[in-house]
């Protein structure tokens, strides 16, 4: 992808502001807050889609489902359900998520298969089927292009704010739209699983492109967080391309769909960032950077070994440069390293260099750590590849979100 | 090993409760407390011993030396500092390890090769080895067989309480006593790392002998415990076999061997055990047991993820019965397993079977779940094998404890 024949421009709204999408949230009585609970993303014909799932062994009845129904790379519409996650609920939960994808199928003149389905909320309790339907038929009727916000609402959960974003991106005399929206933050709520991410674009693909672009950006950005390093069963993200900008499927390595790859890269890491900010108890956001190793791979483990790290993330609450901790979390990552070549740099500032210490001003480090978002650096010097990963600090609150909520 | 023909008894005192074994623990002014902080641990003459390290990349210089030392398979001394790591300290780090063996050899009379060399304390800070080597001198003056407390003490850094336990083992008209001591909690405190333990038998074990006893004892207990999934940059742990109870070296398989061999891992699980209990933070103490697997690998796997999971930590923090949170941690962990057969059981309620909720009765669960030591059993019905892994929950003070030692 060459960046020069790129232009990148904040678009107005997420899921629906690329052409040829509808949404809709409604209040269907599952949330006991009465806030909406049902969302439905529609196109107005059967689209080019993608999914990527969780990858859990214990992976929840409408991921399976929609696992299936992708994997003929054509969706008129995603019906999700917010405050159950019909997670271990069994062969119920499987009858369930299927009349899903049915009822939405019968209201919008379509084949279940065509239909995506999602559920996020507690585990381990039977959906209330008739509740979500009644949702489902609601949203269809009220599918409209300026619904992206009441559907990006639908899907919370205990998110402390909505989640979406959408961007145009011009190459090559033509501009394709990139919307989004997502909930969550892990493992984000007691009892509640999930994290959900909608991706759409006007951008003419194939089912193969889409499938493409979507595993491309999703490993780049959704699997580059971590909140607490636990890993939902309701993990889904897909993408949707209506094609409504018009002409023939974008071909693999041409210059538009380079583009369009570019965009949903950057929707998907700008709706990423936006779950670890809202991360459980989260004071900080946090980027951790490992270059200077020998493979990406390498680089990514380290990097999430530091990322997941309780001593680390409470360091970091506590706006403590404890390079030591980032040094052991590199090192029991099973990375290549040299240990006298490693550099650790928190927030700008260089506390350990050629694998010791430096002698930094602790003073100093303390008032840039004092700052809301944070870099943490490492540099393995011992070859050419990077990652990045976002995460937060581990704070009291992640302990009362996670520990005290039946008190 | 047949446990019908062994018997096991409480012994009195710790490494130097088997006989051949003489220790000291001198205050050498490394801690600001005043307290002991150089533990001398020493047989009569070089005795058959083994030594299993940490396996991280990153780790520290005295690990380094005694790992080449300890190869040899023989061992007079092991010489400890507490209150300074001397770990990421780089060349003159490697220095100062191999000056502490060369002043136990010194005044021990014996090869520097002769002697294990342990630090544990802040990373990446330089040894005031003048101080080290000073205690070391004190220490070797100080050797005694009744010193096994002091000793136990000077190893301490955060540690709230002091671990050492003694057993002995009869089988076949023979008895023979098992000893050890141990410090640390994971990476325990601030900035600080390690666990070090080390176990010390009068049994006749050829250095071979040691080596198998003790790696098998390690997998199942300093292995099998966890409290915040940080693998410190100095953990070890020693064996050395003085060999006075008498007679030739025990014989692989024999009944003789088999009795040390149990013996050593009630020793090493006793101690373990004692670690998890004085894991920062720690309100409960918690027994994961997987079973039901295909493979003890995969129960091991299993339970690891429960007891790493911060979420699961969190909700035994509450004292709730989060089932669905052992479901999820079970289905990242890579463990072969069918979710329509999984059980879960907290402290003895059935809250999960067949993979779905059994409607357990919430208020009996909580009051089961309020008790100090918590049993969670899941059982995968997909095969025989199984693990059990002991942790503790994560509570406020865990957070507390790493993140605000500094305000």
């Amino acid at each position: 992808m060459d960046p020069v024949h790129q232009e990148f421009a904040h678009a107005e709204g997420g899921i629906t502001a690329p052409a040829g999408f509808l949404a809709a949230g409604v209040s269907a009585g599952i949330k006991k807050s009465g806030k909406r609970d049902v969302c439905v993303l529609a196109a107005g014909r059967s689209v080019p889609a993608a999914g990527v799932f969780t990858t859990s062994t214990t992976a929840a009845p409408p991921v399976l489902v929609s696992r299936e129904h992708v994997a003929c790379g054509a969706l008129r519409a995603i019906v999700v359900n917010a405050g159950n996650a019909n997670a271990c609920t069994g062969e119920p939960g499987m009858r369930d998520a299927r009349a899903m994808a049915a009822a939405a199928a019968e209201v919008l003149d379509c084949d279940a298969h065509e239909i995506g389905v999602c559920s996020t909320g507690v585990i381990g309790v039977p959906l209330p089927l008739d509740l979500v339907v009644a949702g489902i038929i609601e949203g269809v009727a009220d599918l409209d292009s300026t619904n992206g916000e009441e559907a990006a609402e639908a899907i919370m959960t205990t998110d402390t704010f909505m989640k979406q974003v959408a961007i145009s991106v011009t190459s090559g005399g033509r501009t394709f739209t990139v919307g989004g929206m997502a909930k969550g933050s892990g493992m984000i709520q007691p009892n509640m699983a999930t994290m959900l991410a909608f991706i759409t674009t006007d951008a003419p693909l194939s089912a193969l492109g889409c499938d493409e672009i979507l595993r491309s950006a999703v490993a780049r950005s959704f699997n580059r967080i971590t909140v607490d390093s636990d890993t939902s069963t309701n993990d889904s993200c897909f993408l949707m391309a209506s094609g409504a900008e018009g002409g023939d499927d974008l071909a693999p390595g041409s210059a538009g769909y380079d583009a369009v790859g570019s965009a949903v890269l950057e929707v998907a890491t700008a709706l990423a960032q936006m779950v670890v900010r809202d991360g459980e108890g989260a004071t900080k956001f946090v980027t951790v950077t490992v270059r200077g190793a020998v493979t990406e791979q390498d680089a990514e483990k380290a990097a999430f070994a530091i990322a997941n790290s309780p001593l680390m993330k409470c360091a970091l609450f506590g706006e403590d440069a404890n390079w030591g901790r980032a040094a052991m979390a590199v090192g029991k990552s099973g990375a290549v390293i040299d240990p006298s070549k490693l550099e650790i740099v928190f927030a700008g500032i260089v506390t350990c260099k050629d694998g010791t210490a430096t002698g930094f001003d602790e003073e100093e480090a303390a008032r840039a750590l004092s700052e809301p978002e944070i870099e943490l650096l490492v540099d393995l010097h011992v070859g050419g590849a990077e990652a990045t990963v976002w995460t937060c600090d581990l704070s009291y609150d992640y302990v009362r979100i996670n520990g005290d909520y039946r008190s």
